[in-house]
């Protein structure tokens, strides 16, 4: 089936193809098709090119991404071979084969599908059949009459049709539209959908914030005495009182010198990478980081580097190779990573940014309230300084009950960010009740730390029973969020279809959010959740997945 | 003074200055300096391959913007000619030298300053004094030990530093910071600052819906019926019933088929711009568009061009001469711009969108619940067919009494936002108070168009009175957004003062926001203001204008 992310992940790609765009000059030279040694040698070359190594450092059978190759270079790649072997190749066949050996053997026996290829993805105007003209020579137009409709109907648009096909595609599957369900009312440890009671492990209410009646208290005070809007920039009239109280609250909950808020979690990334850091940088990510790392990132204009998936050693490598090329470094993690639930290494990495003279972000999306003993992220986990990582970043959306994004650090930092940041002077401010919710919830976390406590055994717990039950969690580890690896696309939405009609609403994560073969659900514990339900859920987990297996073994 | 927005505005031209790196190959081949003829003849040849038109096209006394140079453009051809004279210029000269003439004129007479120069401000870390190397001989460092420590000690940032002295200069004024300072209530036609009740003309609560009980108790009960949070993006469980209500009363509201509501006003343009267009695409946009439309274009990738403020005719010519280079386009234009309080000839946009088979998107930050006989916006006050605006965006934190943005379209467009665009699908969805607040607030001004009318006739009311006074209003019409033009900054923050302590909270706006001797106090009026409120705010504030007029001449 088509996927989802595919239409974003197309538009990341289409803007960082820069790199390798001379490439196309080189197009086939072969009048038959190159052996696999031919095409091997050839990826040896253009490797080294782009990871600038000498052409013997790269091992034909290490994964690629060990040397740092971005996901960008990496589809880029695809298009690059494209031209270099006069043939179609699916944009993704990087992953798929992810070391030269794999890759060059793979491509010298006879296997051309009629697929869309890596060009058209990236020129999707390609897409469409019919006798418009191309992209390349849209110069040639000579009288408006002849733009090609696909450029501005956007019924006609290559990703809009796409979007379309996958509903269809959706719908045929007979399981109705599995996603933007209305839940009726306040989501906990469980949440009404069509009138019936499910037990919930759809969303980040980890520390059972949201419906909790001393935050909604608050956040009812604040309209009173308010509004609901605070009706301008910060800067200019829109300050309240309560906006200092709860930036200072979160700064003494990390442990930082202040803190600034935004109006959601998403553009806080976008708008404080974005302005931090611009052509000249460079910026290193962990290859699951969230898309708003990704875009924040791409949009500063500064090189872009995916490392392995927590794996500080290629990042110190690649830093002592490339540190001294750039002005300004960044190095993005998390806290906990929300496919996987598992949680890095931050002492390694704060070696390495150190050693490096990098900076270090952290997005605590889903670990702040959620880690450490009482809830205040992975710094207190590790018990690390923390003025050796510049930029906190959470959101208040999760353990916060709110929405919104901060960024926690030192004073000079947020006074910078509060007078420059985009996102934040030309936006109107926090509304009341969004910002008296987490300021409530930080309070009320400080006095009950149990919350805490409670969410880690419950996650224990599930973690312990799946794994008795030979469910396959993967890297989940001491982090309430917990996959269950299934592997194949269509099984994992099947299985989450039928434990909801066992009155269990999990979502499902596919391909390419998550690597082909690893498609999965992904249960979020909160502390609400009783020890009876997680043991029942995981039964009939068990037992769903054990009947699926029959059915399509 | 230094200036507010200097930061931010050196970050957008870093990104964009691709364009011109090639000129700077062609130093300054003078050994004397070059006459006034010289110098016009090298900016005609520049201009001309800049502006892609023929030399003898370029008029010297006509106004560079007249020609759609962007002011990306500007600061880049500020900085070849710094290159091309071998000396020291301001990155603002062209728009305090708008044409030819007067550019050749200023640059041959002898008046070199000291002044950060525009490769100083494109690289900021050159603005430090000190030996260390520069990033052009980046390349020669090799241990870490030598990475410079601007390049990661954040006291050491030039931008830092900026912000810095431009507090100390604030300080020096010996006028307190006029910036965040908090407002102790709900802010209509009057704030308490300090305990002090005021006059208000600082807010965008323009009919009064922010502490309208109606408003305030729709947001409590959301919060009692769906908590302070929905926990999840709406894709997976995040979605309630209230955010469909809200998105089919927005489109109803405007005519459209269907709205998509983002958490943030200003990620709801960088989002959606950005994710709808690319490279190979066009994005012409008013030379006063807000932060959000411009930077949403830069991310995008797209081709940028300014086009003259509310200019149609230049628009259509730029059209006429570029259409056919680029796949898609998109007109950005607003409903009210909120430096100058004008409106724009909406269906001259649309005839000219047309005949170029471009898109439009309208701005209605300031536009909506304010324009038309029932506040419908732009569309209403116009009557023009609402299919012929691709994307109506506007914002929930103004007329709304909220905090988010929309974007209102056709159903397709809507449905492929919905699964697609990165700053919703991969966002926590609008909290319960702030998507119950705007849905309370369209359906109070359906029922109360009264709202309106008085809003209407308030601003009408106080443009009269100010222009009896002989006050400068510029160009503001038929909007509740009246500037004072007053000219010098220093004056401008002088006379907010002033007013401040006759009881009024009015805000200053000064350059680079506004153009050089064109600082100004700009008023926003709003229906909960009395007849009487206005009448004596527009003769405290003659009277004000006056004395100061006296001191300074």
């Amino acid at each position: 089936m088509t996927l989802l992310n595919q239409v974003w992940n197309e538009k990341e790609n289409q803007q960082q193809s820069d790199a390798w765009t001379n490439a196309e000059s080189s197009a086939n030279v072969f009048q038959s098709s190159p052996s696999e040694a031919e095409i091997a040698s050839w990826l040896v070359a253009r490797l080294a090119e782009l990871l600038e190594l000498d052409p013997d450092e790269i091992n034909l059978q290490q994964d690629l991404t060990d040397y740092g190759l971005s996901s960008v270079d990496a589809v880029n790649l695809s298009g690059d071979l494209e031209n270099f072997l006069g043939r179609r190749l699916s944009p993704t066949i990087v992953w798929e084969y992810p070391t030269v050996e794999e890759l060059s053997q793979y491509l010298s026996s006879d296997n051309s599908e009629e697929e869309p290829s890596t060009k058209e993805l990236l020129n999707p105007s390609s897409l469409l059949d019919g006798n418009h003209q191309q992209l390349d020579t849209a110069d040639t137009f000579s009288t408006h009459s002849e733009i090609p409709e696909e450029y501005y109907r956007f019924e006609l648009y290559p990703e809009y049709r796409q979007i379309q096909q996958q509903q269809e595609e959706i719908q045929s599957l007979g399981l109705g539209n599995p996603f933007f369900t209305p839940q009726e009312g306040i989501v906990n440890n469980t949440t009404r959908v069509g009138g019936r009671e499910l037990i919930d492990y759809a969303n980040y209410n980890y520390v059972g914030m949201c419906g909790d009646p001393k935050v909604s208290q608050a956040a009812k005070e604040a309209i009173d005495r308010y509004g609901t809007s605070v009706c301008a920039s910060r800067l200019l009239s829109g300050e309240r009182p309560i906006h200092r109280e709860l930036e200072r609250e979160i700064a003494d909950f990390i442990g930082t010198e202040d803190s600034i808020v935004y109006v959601g979690g998403h553009a806080t990334n976008v708008t404080t990478i974005s302005h931090l850091f611009g052509r000249n940088d460079l910026i290193l990510h962990d290859a699951l980081s969230h898309n708003s790392v990704v875009q924040g990132s791409l949009f500063s204009g500064a090189s872009l580097i995916a490392f392995p998936h927590n794996d500080w050693q290629t990042l110190d490598r690649l830093l002592q190779e490339r540190r001294h090329r750039y002005r300004r470094v960044l190095i993005a993690i998390e806290g906990v990573y929300s496919a996987d639930g598992d949680i890095p290494d931050l002492p390694k990495f704060i070696e390495v940014k150190k050693r490096h003279q990098a900076w270090l972000t952290i997005d605590e999306a889903h670990s702040i309230g959620v880690l450490g003993a009482s809830g205040r992220g992975i710094g207190e986990l590790y018990d690390v300084d923390r003025a050796d990582v510049e930029l906190w970043m959470g959101t208040l959306s999760k353990s916060f009950a709110s929405c919104g994004g901060y960024i926690a650090g030192s004073k000079a930092l947020v006074e910078y960010l509060k007078y420059t940041s985009p996102g934040f002077l030309f936006s109107v401010g926090i509304s009341p009740p969004n910002a008296a919710a987490p300021l409530a919830a930080i309070r009320v976390l400080k006095a009950e730390p149990e919350r805490v406590k409670l969410l880690q055994e419950r996650s224990q717990l599930f973690l312990e029973l799946a794994t008795k039950h030979n469910l396959n969690t993967g890297m989940s580890k001491g982090s309430p969020v917990i996959p269950i690896i299934v592997g194949d696309s269509l099984k994992s939405i099947q299985l989450s279809q039928n434990l909801f009609h066992r009155g269990i609403n999990v979502p499902f994560m596919i391909y390419p959010s998550v690597p082909q073969n690893a498609a999965r659900l992904r249960f979020f514990i909160n502390c609400t959740h009783t020890e009876e339900q997680i043991r029942s859920t995981v039964d009939i987990l068990a037992d769903e997945y054990q009947k699926l297996s029959e059915q399509t073994d």
